[in-house]
């Protein structure tokens, strides 16, 4: 993730960066103070709603990030090469932080029942990740429904296939789930190519 | 979960309610003494090995209370009517805790920065349904590395459907998926009989 070096912004992205490895719950106001550099006023100063408010903007930021990085996958409109690309992306970060790292916006689903606010950041996230799987399914083809079944899968297979991997400390898992995500997207394509 | 009333299995299986809730570093020793009733003294008594060993245990039991749920889902070799069973038993689980309840195992794994004896116990869960699963797709007839590799396409996609549900609040992401998920199972099967 690139680093911006205004004191708001740091603060956003060390909060998502601890939070992927440690949890909302397991990371601190001097957690995130102490990663970002950032001077201890900077907390009052940026974030009047305390750690709630720190935690909304981080997994806004990082819905966000990841939603530019989906929109991108999908350029050409082609789901099978953005399976890759997102299984590239994980494979990169699973191993480069010893499989520590997890994502954002589980993190903060976890924070649920403590904090909702938190949680509707997450839905909401989820939610803009989806639509745009699903329109490039869409476009390509398949009706509304399964266009937006299987952006639900593929989701829902990769955030379950990177807690494979933390818990097993492989990649495995997750080479597997894109492999299987990657037939049944073009089974659905064909199908729906002869049947035009 | 049934419940036991020994003050041991009681703890556990507190452990393990409230680890799904609010995972295992939100959970102390206090709060699975005031909901498993178990006097304090009980606390070192049977886990000298402090909160690790309790997680642990915790993990443990639910996981193999996963497994024998799993075992009896596939007794007549049925993934697809396993599947089923599982998208009830999470709507069942979802909808009484009003989305709060998630997988012990799901949150064993999240504790493995903290401690990896929590995260090990995770992994050997997950590798132990996948050995169910693929074993009965196996004896359907599809070849040892499809059989695996559906097997974790159904963990992973299951486990991520629920985080959906619960960020989201609503049992629309683990119907999609379940569906999704027996078409894939079915496709599987209908071609490994074509090949026969």
């Amino acid at each position: 993730m690139p680093r911006s070096s205004d004191a708001r912004q740091r603060m956003i992205e060390s909060a998502a960066v601890l939070f992927r490895e440690r949890g909302v719950h397991g990371t601190s106001f001097s957690d995130v103070l102490d990663h970002s550099g950032a001077p201890r006023g900077s907390i009052y100063h940026h974030f009047h709603g305390g750690k709630t408010q720190l935690a909304q903007a981080a997994t806004e930021w990082a819905g966000e990030y990841i939603l530019a990085s989906t929109i991108a996958a999908l350029a050409e409109d082609d789901p099978i090469a953005a399976i890759d690309a997102f299984r590239r992306w994980w494979t990169k970060t699973l191993r480069s932080s010893d499989y520590a790292a997890g994502c954002v916006i589980v993190a903060a689903t976890l924070e649920g029942e403590r904090d909702p606010r938190v949680r509707a950041a997450a839905a909401d996230a989820f939610t803009k990740w989806e639509n745009a799987l699903a329109g490039a399914l869409r476009r390509r083809g398949l009706p509304v429904a399964r266009a937006r079944s299987i952006a639900t899968l593929l989701i829902a297979a990769i955030e379950g296939a990177v807690l494979l991997c933390r818990a097993r400390r492989t990649i495995q898992p997750l080479d597997r789930v894109a492999k299987e995500l990657q037939q049944t997207v073009a089974a659905a394509l064909d199908h729906s190519s002869e049947q035009r």
